[in-house]
């Protein structure tokens, strides 16, 4: 049986099993040493897959680092040390100097180090980051209260639309174009939902693969149903400038759209804070799945193993 | 300026002076977190550079966190946790199972466990560990003092033997060539000296790329020189056994043979512990570089980059 066969998601279960671990699952694995409660993530952009070598350098090194804290702040922490483990064929030094550049600058704004690395000889580049966040609570996928609010931060969507418009590869953009590849090519953890996060969400996670799918994982792993409504899922001006250029539909991009690394988040109504960028989209009920609106929503999110 | 004129190093000092990090430069990255002295690290292997696919599987799987747990042990330090970050083709799922079966095999042996980790569709298999130690005292590099005795775990050169014999793909193999291929295939870090390093090392590294080059890399970190006595350098049978069979000269082998994943330690001679498999082969003195008996030795250990 090949790995096609069962999916990424398929496969990481049974690597579970192996393991016989109860703790993978969550955007970090929670690990209390000594007195401090610890958050390890790790995730890998790999060249041709996550990014084209075309892409500024210094943007690569600033995602690579943003989606290492964003699973870290998605559960409540604040990110302190990374290792970077390259592999790289030979290159321009130059290249990899930028992308180094872009890695210290997100580190810089994060408030976070890199404390060491690795550095292999490979085919193509593939930089995977390891970092260690700290918190005072784990807030995880598990946790959602009936009668609690859903939330999402900032809007959904645009980093899907900056991606096709950067594979359009035009001569030259609109500004709401720019901004919108901005988003794809340089997104930005929400560090500034940390604290909010910490104290009072009941379930927490990053939006990576798509408000869909992901709305789905905090389903299940909550064991109740979320219901969501189309008219208040958060859509930026430039998505919608876009989709109306091209004929499209902004919600499906919202909903299908991975790589915003924007938060979903459940709470008790009372503690929306109208001083973050945050949208109430819907509320917890008993049950299961996702509905928006009145309908089931599928998981229309990615499986790197089922799209061969 | 391509990588291939700087080498591997040079890369690495760029690098460094890119991130302005002081700590980067020993098996692993000290961190103080709360009351805990963590030690971080990470380590890939990569299919076809560090491992062929027709290899045991399980070997790989024991292999990628031996090879981690070696970086922790030889800093004085205890694992405890890991991420697994898997970079993978479709292939077979009970493939990836196996290589999980030797990570779990490996985690019990060595008291450690994976808490998290990551799936990515690549083209060729890659898998990066990343490891969390915790240490009483952080024994790096530097640190040597004059007057001290060279010391080193077990013997040397096994796995370049092993590798070698690996390669020649014979149809059978004598007893002491399948001990080396073993010693290749499923090294064994040296947790047992955990406790005599912390205790009393003055500086430790683990032998990855060769005693000749670790050996120097120890020499310039401490900026003393170590005087190595050639008789003295451990050798195991089954090397002599080898080297006498295919004409060659074993000492050649214990000086430039990568992946022994031995250790290489200063401490005042006093404290050389009979109990422990470990073995004088030299001392420290003023000065710089490595010699050995009358002669300066070269680096002869491995630069992926240089190599091209």
């Amino acid at each position: 049986m090949k790995i096609s066969e069962i999916g990424e998601f398929g496969l990481i279960e049974r690597l579970k099993d192996v393991l016989r671990s109860g703790i993978i699952g969550d955007d970090t694995a929670p690990v209390q040493l000594g007195d401090s409660l610890l958050l390890l993530t790790c995730d890998v952009l790999l060249q041709d897959r996550h990014f084209k070598l075309n892409y500024p350098p210094s943007a690569i090194g600033w995602k690579a680092i943003s989606v290492n804290v964003s699973d870290v702040v998605a559960n409540g922490g604040m990110p302190f040390y990374a290792l970077v483990s390259l592999v790289l064929p030979d290159m321009e030094v130059k290249y990899i100097e930028e992308v180094y550049f872009g890695i210290k600058r997100a580190c810089e704004f994060y408030g976070c180090e890199v404390v060491g690395g690795n550095v292999s000889k490979g085919e193509k580049l593939c930089i995977d980051v390891f970092m260690i966040g700290k918190a005072d609570r784990f807030v995880g996928r598990k946790g959602s209260k009936v009668g609690d609010g859903v939330f999402v931060s900032g809007t959904l969507g645009d980093s899907k639309a900056g991606l096709e418009l950067l594979l359009m590869d035009k001569k030259s953009y609109e500004d709401f174009e720019l901004r919108l590849i901005e988003k794809h090519l340089r997104p930005t953890a929400r560090i500034d939902f940390v604290k909010h996060i910490s104290k009072y969400a009941t379930a927490s996670m990053d939006i990576s693969d798509g408000l869909s799918s992901d709305a789905l994982k905090l389903a299940k792993a909550s064991s109740v149903k979320l219901r969501l409504f189309s008219e208040k899922i958060p859509l930026s001006k430039e998505l919608i400038s876009f989709c109306k250029k091209h004929g499209k539909d902004p919600l499906e991009y919202a909903l299908s759209g991975g790589e915003d690394y924007e938060l979903l988040f459940t709470h008790p109504m009372e503690r929306l804070n109208p001083f973050l960028s945050m949208t109430h989209i819907g509320f917890v009920e008993e049950g299961e799945g996702v509905y928006l609106d009145d309908r089931p929503l599928e998981a229309t999110g990615f499986d790197h193993f089922r799209m061969l």
